[in-house]
């Protein structure tokens, strides 16, 4: 017998409560979970280059912001940490009231829980014997665990798998909102999906999960708000069916960065799952806010320190990071927070090249440039370490648990 | 004084023979310096995805076709660890005849240093004082290594930094082909840079580092010889002309995978520094071979291993290999081994969409399936393991020192 929403809720929050309890939380005391590090104390501008930077005035402003905003709209929230990948970010949001966190990989998953993370949704279909393996690990060690399904052969192999590890694995229905990754189809083959779910009896239906990636970076307020509502009708319309019909829905979990203050007046949501609202990136700030042409509900936290390697002609200056210190997945590279108009090029895996035109000076051998990067979820990827920052000084360092198993 | 070409080169090679001396090569002990791994032994269908995989009868092939090519064509070899940034491959390239490795970084250089690896030429210019401080501590560990300058103001400052630590460091001056990326101009210009590192008392000048990366693409062997003579040949002219006028210029170096049987030809090089060979990529195969459309002298030894997670639509699968798991700084994706020709799509951080069109039938949920990566260097970059097969069956798990200071 599934809990109430309201009861899960109170517990995922309890438990949070109950682990963090002998934790530090975000504040003057943001070193407490530091590793060891040569840097600590020092100003950033002695730290190697690159270097992945946190500004932590900014990172706990933003952090307060959407709390403030998930409780003012009355939804949980559960941030989706396959962007930070880190375990001390992640107690900072429950502390500040997340239920949990989502993550996108069995990996990252386990590197939460080993560092006291509870509430964890997997967002992604765990498909294979490994990852069903070690799902249903994680879920004896935390029976709050969740995570999602899309197809009744795969609902059968989690069964199996939970049967097998004497566990209940709790699910959501993956329902598809017109972008054709995962997710069943809403409506008929949502419903017989559920029905098939319902059946096995060591699944437990918690809800429906539905991410609509397409609405996320949809530039102008207006469009990503109608884009939304459109893309999550059916899904919406399908979780309140199976309610009436009966079926013991509690979650209804989605939601991005760029659609936290339009997806929970959609009236169906019970979870937001943003996760970039902490560091945010060029992608997301170029696709304009309620107020304005630039999206600023949040700030720029998260940047990337550079060096001036070469400055062998006028006007034009090479830089120490590239391919492999930014994520090159968008048409747009990084974005120098000093004069943001300056041009990017690709120079190889290890260099960046500055077109200086609009600048109005060369740049010095030697000088320190710092960048906003271009999509923080894979630039973050790159880095095994988060160097956190208070007035330029490094108070901390994090781990960032990258890598694949 | 420098020593001569020749004993230099032999310098070197004694160094890896001794560093080699107690350490396995390539063969059937590949495993001897594994890192210890549950999947040793194991087939690669039970290895976690995605899976970054190395067939070591093909890359075994690959290194010994290379270090033939080398001494037939009468070139030494100092292939780019930035490719693989990986101890055990680097020991494999010095025993099958390398005088040394390239290395991007200097925190590639340090690992590879730790790892045994003598004759480590640092291939971008090693700016600010964090860098200094340790290139000159490599230096003096390890005196044979070589670092590239490419101003005066540059050469002050590695002169500097040597003096202060009490050693000499080795400097080739890094010549622009008409990149713009890094580089002094030829002629005028790099006499004048050589004249100045001749005056510096903590600085030997050795030779010319000149990598044109932008002829390694070119699509046609016949058009990629023509760019790269026409890249190449002012910075070879300038070789010639400080050698007649007594500089003791001792090493050429550069050359890519794209052009290790086009560069030696042009009468100057000493030394080449192709990387991806050990490897291969969907970049370099579609660029063209001597003998035909697909540039395969070397075999495509590197793979990515992905898992089938959701195929919800008729002809079309969703796997679980995306952003993070692949390159994304080429136009196009990985390749699936099985069928060239199905159209792979990106999903996001975590998916990749394939297309089944052209395949005839649909994959089955759980389905794993194998992908020549599009780009190889910041693909591995993504992987912290590079798993070894021989036959299907893991040998070895090898670490990738990936990741910035």
């Amino acid at each position: 017998m599934p809990l109430s929403r309201r009861s899960f809720l109170q517990a995922g929050l309890a438990g949070a409560a109950g682990s963090l309890a002998a934790r530090p939380v975000a504040g003057p005391d943001a070193g407490a979970d530091s590793l060891p590090s040569r840097w600590l104390g020092r100003p950033k501008d002695e730290l190697p280059t690159p270097a992945l930077v946190l500004d932590l005035d900014l990172f706990e402003a933003n952090l307060a912001r959407m709390a403030r905003h998930a409780h003012a709209a009355g939804v949980a929230l559960r941030p989706h940490a396959k962007t930070h990948k880190c375990v001390p970010i992640a107690r900072r949001q429950l502390a500040a009231g997340a239920l949990g966190v989502c993550a996108a990989t069995i990996t990252e998953a386990e590197a939460l829980a080993a560092g006291g993370i509870g509430g964890i949704l997997l967002t992604s279909e765990m498909v294979g014997p490994d990852r069903l393996r070690r799902l249903t690990a994680l879920t004896a060690r935390q029976p709050d665990t969740l995570s999602v399904v899309d197809a009744a052969e795969h609902a059968d192999q989690l069964d199996a798998a939970a049967a097998a590890a004497g566990v209940v694995l709790n699910v959501l229905l993956d329902v598809d909102p017109g972008s054709r990754r995962t997710g069943v189809q809403p409506g008929g083959p949502a419903r017989a999906l559920a029905q098939h779910v319902l059946r096995r009896r060591h699944l437990r239906l918690r809800g429906i999960h539905c991410y609509s990636g397409a609405s996320a970076h949809v530039i102008g307020h207006a469009a990503r708000r109608e884009h939304s509502a459109r893309a999550l009708a059916p899904a919406m319309a399908t979780f309140a069916e199976l309610r009436r019909e009966g079926v013991p829905l509690e979650i209804f979990s989605g939601g991005s960065t760029g659609t936290y203050d339009i997806d929970p007046a959609l009236g169906t949501f019970t979870e937001l799952q943003a996760g970039s609202y902490v560091f945010m990136d060029v992608d997301y700030r170029r696709i304009g806010g309620a107020g304005g042409p630039v999206y600023d509900d949040f700030a720029p936290a998260l940047g990337v320190i550079a060096t001036v390697i070469s400055r062998n002609e006028p006007r034009r200056a090479t830089i120490d990071a590239g391919i492999k210190a930014f994520a090159t997945d968008r048409r747009f590279g990084p974005e120098w927070r000093a004069h943001p108009g300056a041009a990017f090029s690709w120079g190889g895996d290890e260099h960046g090249i500055l077109d200086l035109a609009t600048v109005g000076r060369d740049l010095a051998l030697g000088e320190r440039l710092e960048f906003i990067v271009p999509h923080c979820d894979p630039t973050v990827n790159l880095y095994d370490r988060l160097h956190c920052l208070r007035r330029g000084v490094v108070e901390a360092v994090w781990p960032i648990a990258r890598g694949h198993a």
